[in-house]
């Protein structure tokens, strides 16, 4: 039987500031990375968040991100690697504090915006945030572009590892995302969207942008819990999975 | 025999602005505060503050407070008592987990600044703070003013505490420290300073300002790590210590 | 004839995160209270508020608030004199030059929120943030609360004043509005503060809360940006007042 | 007769945080490049750099940087070009607004560290913070890297600029600097730079690293206002530039 985790970046609203719907989003997905107060969230809302996934018995990830709450983390910033170190401890242990006070368990990492895209490439960028994760808790599962360094220096260091796949997003023959700069690295129809994500949740391959298929490692989908139609997609695809027989539950179990 | 605990705030530098000189400070004290990056102190800060308190066999305490950097979290705020404890939570959370990612143990937690005055006499804020503390891990020590709100709320929940006293500050009738609008609230002359301490470990009194010895609970004595005689006063004040053959030691021991 | 002035606080979205419907709000009002980044807005967002008020033909004024994003300025913070001062006069210059560099002038200044209602009741920090305002440049007309210390301090130093009242608020005998804390704070029903503000435009008197009329001074009526019927509420009482044949314009022309 | 100008960085303290020596270097100095609260500053230093300027008679400049007080604005950062702009548009505002409340005049604008850096190679971005700088006051000199995209931008506006060139810093033999990351980018020894310092001012020309001398425009000479020799090396080139009888004034007048 096959099966998939569902994952949403939450917990990104700050103060006065509400985005995304978290509450509705939580009740389709298996993991939830909750920003924690660099490129979005709060003490607060990092509290009120970890609290809803508990009530929705939803695993807990840290979404740690640059420190750029004005640029939501999506700028890249030429930070040293003790600096990425430092900042990706500083954000798990803030999180981590708040789902141990709470009774649960911190279970994996998701690096956030421009952070995530830099580890994708950058290998020495990507061991040292695999660092700063294995030392506050090697039992901690990293989340990371399919096909990335992220991924591979995970690997090395001894994580487990989940690797990510988009369901709107289209390929390229290398495995890698068509750039957001191409007018094709969109898919924009839902149907089609949902067929990419069964192929490669089955197969685990995905139809290239030149037609061809490749073999892709699919361990969990990223739902974007923004946007104006992020909650009915959500739905979509998780009644989808579940008619397949697909069921939807985190790695970290 | 007596024994004292000497602690002081460090870990305040931020980014490329240096304050304090907390290598030399680590020598003479027993426990260290250390910044959480909101008054002060920032993620690479917090991680080699952590490592010289290791290597110096010093007891690492948390130092939360304010979100008010530009103010050094001596402004006070008006926080709602939620804000007040996710940001406590949070804060001890970060630092937490660069000692633990260095193989320390955190040991207990001084609310810094603003934060550390309005819960000396606001009982429910100081409650608020400390369910913080308790609820991140129930075995950390509260260090608090002598006499104060939070140490009363420390104890009510359930937390060892540590009563705080200070050399350099007078006291009123009451126990409580002589304003600093006032201007005999500072003791300038180092002999006097010393003397005060003495009185206050080996006879758990003190002369407050009119004259009178009053009952005070000295377990940890507060060190200045800015200002131009810090370094020569923690000195001074280690040296006659041991001299009287007082222990400096941390409670958490 | 009468006249009377609508203004709205904007331009207080960062970033990514939206507050407010500006765009829309621009239609019904005469003055623009624009946030320049210390509660809320951003550059890029007050260049943006600018250009959108200079489309409107609607009145530019800065809305200098606490240096506090987190708590959108909202929480009291205890500042020194010198440091509201500096602060009033980086904000009001930062928008400034937006207004001219798009080629638009500066015409009012209100505070924001906590620093707004500090300034009502404390005369020093009023006078403080006049002067501030008075030394950018004595021609701003200064918003405040009717019978407030802030109009005071102003008139005091020179500068021209506009009295503000609100729709929504019910008012004491002493013509202070009635604090939140209390249960009939708000008036909810919108033919109500349609009906008081008609009186207070028409007749420079409110009906308290315990059923008389006291003269106040009424130039300025204060909209809300945010919230479900904010933007309902704003074409409602322009449509009563243009009904009514009372100008809806600016002070300061 | 000759005439050069020096500038130094100066108001780049930070609340509790102080960073170099204002006081004493405004002595030597005719253009003071006041950081605007991004990178460093904050609107009580601001306004206190801007009084000790014009107390010492030294012509004030605006020094924008990137919105990384933790960096510094060091770190470069991947900002659109319209929140550059903005950014700009910003910052020389609010420090203009303190000038022009103190009686004083703004008379010039340089880019800090990351963003003096990518507006020297970077054309566009050069071109967006020269339009930010122009809309403000097209009468500000613009103070840019000699030979470099920022000043060529600058003219091609219309902004009068002023080429700077570093005293204690390398030559390659384009005209452009030895990249810090090569070991002969320094010039340590005091006579060495002072040598240079003369041959740039009197010939317009530098002897690059590899022994060739090159022709350079130096109008304004870049002093370090932190750091341990700064203060030293400040008073021995300005005593050598008057006794060689070259007039040490700001481009402004």
């Amino acid at each position: 039987m096959f099966k998939i985790d569902l994952n949403c970046d939450l917990g990104e609203s700050y103060g006065p500031y509400k985005i995304g719907n978290d509450q509705e989003m939580m009740k389709y997905i298996s993991s939830a990375n909750i920003a924690c107060g660099f490129h979005g969230g709060d003490p607060s809302i990092m509290r009120e968040t970890v609290l809803l996934a508990l009530e929705n018995d939803v695993s807990i990830g840290a979404h740690p991100g640059l420190p750029d709450l004005n640029g939501f983390g999506r700028r890249e910033m030429n930070l040293s690697l003790t600096e990425a170190y430092s900042m990706v401890v500083y954000q798990i242990g803030a999180l981590q504090a708040f789902v141990q006070s709470e009774g649960g368990k911190l279970t994996h990492v998701k690096p956030h915006g421009a952070l995530y895209n830099m580890c994708a490439s950058n290998a020495l960028l990507a061991e040292k945030v695999c660092e700063a994760i294995y030392r506050v808790n090697p039992e901690l599962v990293l989340f990371g572009l399919s096909n990335s360094e992220l991924i591979t220096a995970g690997e090395k260091i001894g994580l487990k590892t989940a690797s990510e796949v988009f369901a709107d997003r289209t390929y390229q023959r290398d495995g890698s995302l068509t750039p957001r700069s191409k007018s094709n690295a969109l898919i924009e129809n839902v149907h089609e969207a949902l067929t990419q994500v069964l192929k490669m949740v089955k197969e685990q391959k995905v139809t290239t942008i030149d037609g061809m298929d490749v073999p892709i490692k699919a361990e969990t989908i990223c739902l974007h819990g923004d946007g104006l139609h992020a909650l009915d997609f959500a739905k979509h695809i998780s009644a989808t999975l579940l008619k397949e027989g697909i069921e939807i539950s985190p790695l970290s179990i």
